[in-house]
């Protein structure tokens, strides 16, 4: 199925750079379909359905579970087809993950790359109940030669031009770790339509795109998968001619619960003087934060960390502060065990992708 | 608690409108929080959790269901103080109904008044279970002195200038319909975060901005009610001087599933040539809806009527198509039984309240 030609379109298989105009209707309309967390859901260890961040490439596909079947094929011994129910049968374990799109963030870049425009709030941990992927692998048995695994949902649409279902791969390595689920439950409740039912790949540690929705086959492959959200979308790329890194892990990042009481239209916040507790949560798909570090109007403290929820989940963090009367401007940055840390200023690239920037909340706080 | 003088607040008092320059940042950021139903959830009866609209005008609160008491006051005989689990003691109803938010379709009127920037989508329908508000009043004894009832949710912010925490009153006479439910479920299951939890209330026929979430108090009034979101928001204004009318019922309207596949970026639809069965949801609370007729490049057709799901729930239409090759603009125009129709043109008004203007999907048909 050819691309239709139309005049907002962004080039074909790239996503431009936008100037510094406001919002378009296009990424409108991705807004209001794709939604974010609400920051102040940062206050709970796991977000229900709702609040949780969704990014839906093209429809969410209306899928009968009861016909539904999941093949598995490609460079393996056996070949199989599997309905719900059988898999239902199999062991099942439950990983809560933090999963974050890797395009949070980009409303905020300068020039503004064109494309889902997600202000902060892109993320989400959810409790993801299924069948280890590497089970499944086991069953089929794969060959030696293999060295990929794709996987292709029932989402279909065209972008940059190309007609196709929506499908990732991942290195044999990482299809093959335990903690990679194919779930049919979240939060231990059925799998919600938008979050990918009945069946849907969750890959501890990844940005989301890894976490392939409606999955309907998996082909274990010999050579690098070539596919349009592969080798096109999801790049680090410097410039449109730059052919740019893959996007894979999660890049450490930190996130408050906005303090006090917000203006309905501006978001400002508002407090009353006195003691606060500020808190959120810090997650890193490269190794576990090991530190979070509140800014407050320019210094920087060290907040205490409670244990993380798993090893890939979010970890709560908490700094007492006292509110002084007038304008402050509060931030804050983690740092996970591999060094890495939030950068102070956008770290632009072309796509928009993996941008970790530290949060900025300004708060008014009253009285004296 | 005094207002936040922030630059891009919005005058005090009331929604200003916008040029025609694209959505400014602090649009984005509610489009951010507040999310529509992607249309292709029209083709289900009921909308899950997370495809539901959701519009929050402050933040979600984090209530402790165990400790919080519902408090029933005012020009009433016995001033009552209810727990949960006193409430799920009482009788309940499960009413199926359709709610909107009255500034749905408010980006796409020209000038565009600046508020939450909603699409076409800012609708969902749910089997919403509790205790008949009218219960609960017959227990408390209404006053025959009695003209309102004020819902107050705990849900805190700033808005045009004034602290407050969301109220809303309706005429005696409406909260007293035996349809009109204090809802601790939806869809059968717990009350979500972002619905209201634990106790919303859910006013059939009415705009969503009636249906008060995480509601902690009724009072029964015995003048109107001046609070910010019935004084001053939710008004149909003509201009910023003129005080306006209150919002209230929902007006007829109609919605069609985009047909085909989407296009990423510009969410254009494009499909193959063939027979293909258009369908959406029709609703009005005003009354029944009557007729839908689907335009097709201009030309009307009536479509088939499902039976509705319930009084002020929505009612499914289909209408069989053939497409065929070349470029296609299909609308959808939904009459109810007081003889209201929606119009083909903006009907601008200040706040961007009550838009009903029919939906135009552009698709592409291949081939040929």
């Amino acid at each position: 199925m050819a691309a239709a030609e139309t005049p907002n379109s962004p080039a074909a298989g790239a996503t431009p750079a936008a100037g510094a105009a406001g919002i378009t209707p296009e990424e409108l309309q991705l807004s209001a379909r794709n939604h974010s967390m609400p920051l102040e859901a940062l206050r709970r260890d796991v977000t229900p359905p709702g609040l949780h961040y969704v990014l839906t490439h093209f429809d969410i596909p209306d899928i009968d579970a009861a016909a539904w079947h999941l093949r598995i094929g490609g460079a393996v011994e056996r070949a199989l087809e599997l309905s719900m129910a059988a898999l239902r049968r199999d062991p099942a374990i439950t990983v809560p993950v933090t999963l974050e799109c890797a395009g949070n963030g980009r409303s905020l870049l300068d020039p503004r790359p064109l494309s889902q425009p997600w202000v902060l709030e892109a993320v989400g941990t959810a409790h993801w109940t299924g069948v280890p992927l590497a089970y499944l692998l086991g069953k089929a048995g794969v060959l030696p030669t293999a060295t990929e695994v794709v996987f292709t949902g029932t989402d279909a649409g065209v972008q940059g031009g190309v007609a196709q279902q929506y499908a990732r791969s991942l290195p044999i390595r990482e299809a093959l770790r335990p903690d990679v689920v194919l779930a049919y439950k979240m939060n231990g409740g059925e799998l919600p339509p938008q979050h990918g039912y009945p069946l849907r790949l969750v890959v501890p540690g990844w940005y989301g795109m890894a976490s392939v929705k409606w999955l309907e086959s998996i082909e274990v492959v010999m050579s690098p998968f070539s596919g349009y959200q592969q080798h096109i979308a999801y790049r680090y790329q410097d410039s449109e001619d730059d052919t740019g890194r893959p996007v894979s892990r999660i890049r450490v990042r930190s996130l408050m619960v906005p303090p006090g009481i917000p203006d309905f239209f501006t978001r400002h916040r508002v407090l009353r003087p006195g003691p606060v507790l500020l808190q959120g949560r810090a997650w890193s798909g490269e190794g576990a934060v090991t530190a979070v570090e509140v800014g407050i109007d320019g210094t920087w403290l060290p907040a205490q960390l409670d244990k993380p929820a798993g090893g890939f989940a979010w970890r709560k963090w908490t700094l007492p502060w006292v509110a002084e009367p007038g304008e402050h401007v509060l931030t804050c940055r983690a740092t996970d065990i591999t060094g890495a840390t939030q950068p102070l200023e956008q770290n632009w690239n072309y796509q928009g992708m993996g941008n970790n920037v530290v949060q900025r909340v300004s708060v008014t706080v009253e009285g004296g």
